[in-house]
């Protein structure tokens, strides 16, 4: 089976996110007004072929502690869809 | 009101993703089979204010248009929640 995988890694809560705060401190400036709380962190998109979605999402979850976050600082959430079969 | 909002920002099909093509190229050596088509966006999460929903994605549409997405070779996928009354 296949699934589409979309991983959003994000900063955890209390880790200082400077990219965010310079886009929050701009906007202002440029005319939009009421945003708060600005964090940016990464999506990631990809197709995995797994058995089922149990072995497809531990692999996932598996690949997200070993290296597509840095789990001291970030967390990830995983959204897996099963993908049309292919032809 | 106050809205909780999600903006994906991908690289359009068809443009190079160097970062998604050296995970896809590492992760075999990994241990991790069955991987392909990985993409990485950025996904940037914030608070708008606004009187209501329309004004709030317009206001959000116009910020991904004018300088959270490169549009030549980006495009954006806006997710927009009610968020809870402050307190």
């Amino acid at each position: 089976m296949r699934f589409e995988v979309r991983v959003e890694v994000r900063l955890r809560e209390g880790v200082a996110d400077p990219q965010g705060q310079t886009i929050e401190r701009s906007l202002p400036h440029l005319g939009f007004a009421g945003v708060s709380g600005v964090r940016v962190g990464k999506s990631i998109r990809f197709v995995v072929e797994a058995a089922d979605e149990a072995a497809a999402r531990a692999e996932v979850e598996d690949m997200c502690a070993r290296f597509l976050t840095n789990p001291v600082i970030e967390d990830s959430e995983v959204t897996l869809t099963e993908a049309a079969p292919v032809g």
